[in-house]
């Protein structure tokens, strides 16, 4: 038997040219893409560059013993769509820097740029450079992505003010739940479907891109952020950012009932999970007062895009939780280094 | 004793804090640098945009051993600001990817940034954004670079035509044999200093921002890539990318004396070395008949910057090497997996 050919043995020019006949052909206003020192591009008139750029490393964002490849193509370029979209950008172009392990399977890496571009087709984003390298360390990918947005629509972390209504895209903690059953297996007892909704949340994410594009373009939002790195964190950021406190209802939290039981399954609190537990692309924002008339045309245009108001901007800088046992500070966000 | 204090402790906001202190104000064209989802950055009015991205790998294209941290950042964004020469393109923005360990001393951190930033500021690229993470792996730092080109102004690979001069800038062979003195330590009977130049020309690379606005703007080149593959690579590069061949005068090569000495005293051919060694962050240019006069400007222009002809366009596609010992084919670049 043969063994499949690895990355190491196929060579970073050969592993170019497998990226290039996969990436579809790029739109007019790509004037060089794959192949010359640098990518050039024309930008779209009246528009403004909005640039991003995230990395996944194998064993820290994602576990190629439970991550298929295409999926771990797909999360790297949803983190930084979800990115785009919390700015009201629309994504345009991405550039890929991967760093190989030298016995990768060449079956696994064109899985994973398969995983890009197939997200990167459904968004219209063009793949238009890169680099590629060896390392002795783990897998690991990192995508600068750049879009486009026009000046006064720009969705900043700046801007909520007092009494303005704090909503949330989709679900929180599915994602987290979903990550949780991928380690340990299905729980006891629930059949392995139960939680597949949960890991699909996980591994394929789906940012909200046509979400932010909407709220910028209608200007329906005084603030917004993306939650990849979970609601917590979010709700601090951008009260921090808007300086200004938030106040949540417990109860609207938007945490789907496999993510809950998963949980209380588990031995812990579901809200506290699912608050602290990241890779949620999903945006929260806050609406004010004169732009209500605005958000509710975005609301009919949101598709099947759930929208949540969780909670109400507040004057003190407090980032609170209230809930039928009272009211609590919501905890700090994940730390990627804790 | 207390021991430093590492990025792991740290962690990852009070680091991009620490980022956030040393980046200089950013210009008005920057309408949103760290600190959001993304960054928000106004195009310069009639011209496209260049984006590159590269990762350097600790024990793959540096060495912590040997390599100091400040000089970890300037290669880092010398690799990016070269391929932006290398298409014409002034540079503008920075977007920084860092993979840390967690041992990492946090004084290590500050001066892998303080480098990246002392060269930015000399070439006047803001810092907008980036992204921090922690690895189980290598040290690896990740830029991506935006520049800004006139579309007439745009120096592609392709473009050189039978009958055009092939310029070099710089020297050649100077930071492979650099890396190696790093490497093994000062070649016996020679004073360390002789290779201090060598040493310098590998740490701490003059990427040719200048020269490649000069040749884009007096649209003297019909030709460009930039060397830090080496020049063997990069001849080849550039006459695939034309369907062209080259022949190049091994006499002409600008390898400095020190660099000779090192690879004649370690066994090595010196002009084989050089031509496959790689981290010359130089630019390898065509120039045709008809833009001698333009390119006479450039060399008026270009200040302490050699240029030397080295070769000549061919109708063939071969890349040959002519030398007192008859011609040779160049010998394929140097190849990151292999």
């Amino acid at each position: 038997m043969s063994t499949p050919s690895s990355v190491g043995e196929t060579g970073e020019r050969a592993l170019i040219e497998l990226i290039r006949t996969r990436v579809p052909a790029a739109p007019p206003w790509v004037a060089l893409g794959i192949g010359d020192d640098a990518a050039v591009v024309e930008p779209e008139r009246g528009t403004q560059d909005v640039l991003t750029t995230d990395a996944l490393v194998d064993g820290v964002h994602f576990d190629r013993r439970f991550t298929p490849p295409d999926a771990i193509g797909h999360r790297a370029l949803s983190a930084n769509l979800s990115d785009l979209a919390a700015m009201g950008a629309k994504p345009r172009v991405a550039l890929l820097s991967v760093l190989l392990p030298a016995d990768l399977p060449v079956s696994d890496f064109t899985a994973i740029i398969d995983g890009i571009l197939a997200l990167a087709a459904a968004h219209k984003v063009s793949l238009v450079g890169g680099n590629i390298t060896r390392t002795p360390g783990p897998l690991s990918i990192d995508i600068t992505a750049v879009g486009s947005v026009r000046p006064r629509r720009v969705l900043a972390r700046a801007g909520a003010r007092p009494g303005d209504d704090v909503w949330v895209s989709g679900s929180i903690g599915a994602a987290a739940a979903g990550l949780a059953s991928l380690k340990t297996g299905p729980w006891d007892g629930r059949a392995p479907s139960a939680m597949r909704a949960c890991e699909e949340a996980y591994l394929r994410p789906t940012p909200r891109v046509r979400l932010g594009l909407l709220l910028g373009r209608n200007r329906a939002a005084s603030a917004c952020v993306d939650l990849s790195d979970g609601l917590a964190d979010g709700l601090h950021q951008l009260a921090g950012a808007s300086n200004v406190g938030i106040t949540v209802d417990a109860n609207e939290i938007p945490l789907p009932d496999d993510a809950r039981a998963w949980f209380s399954g588990h031995g812990q609190d579901p809200l506290t999970a699912a608050l602290q537990g990241g890779d949620d692309y999903e945006l929260l924002f806050t609406v004010g007062a004169r732009t209500r008339g605005r958000f509710r045309g975005v609301l009919r245009h949101a598709g099947d895009v759930r929208l949540r108001r969780i909670g109400v901007v507040t004057k003190s800088t407090a980032v609170i939780l209230t809930s039928a046992g009272g009211d609590q500070p919501v905890p700090a966000g994940y730390e990627h280094f804790r």
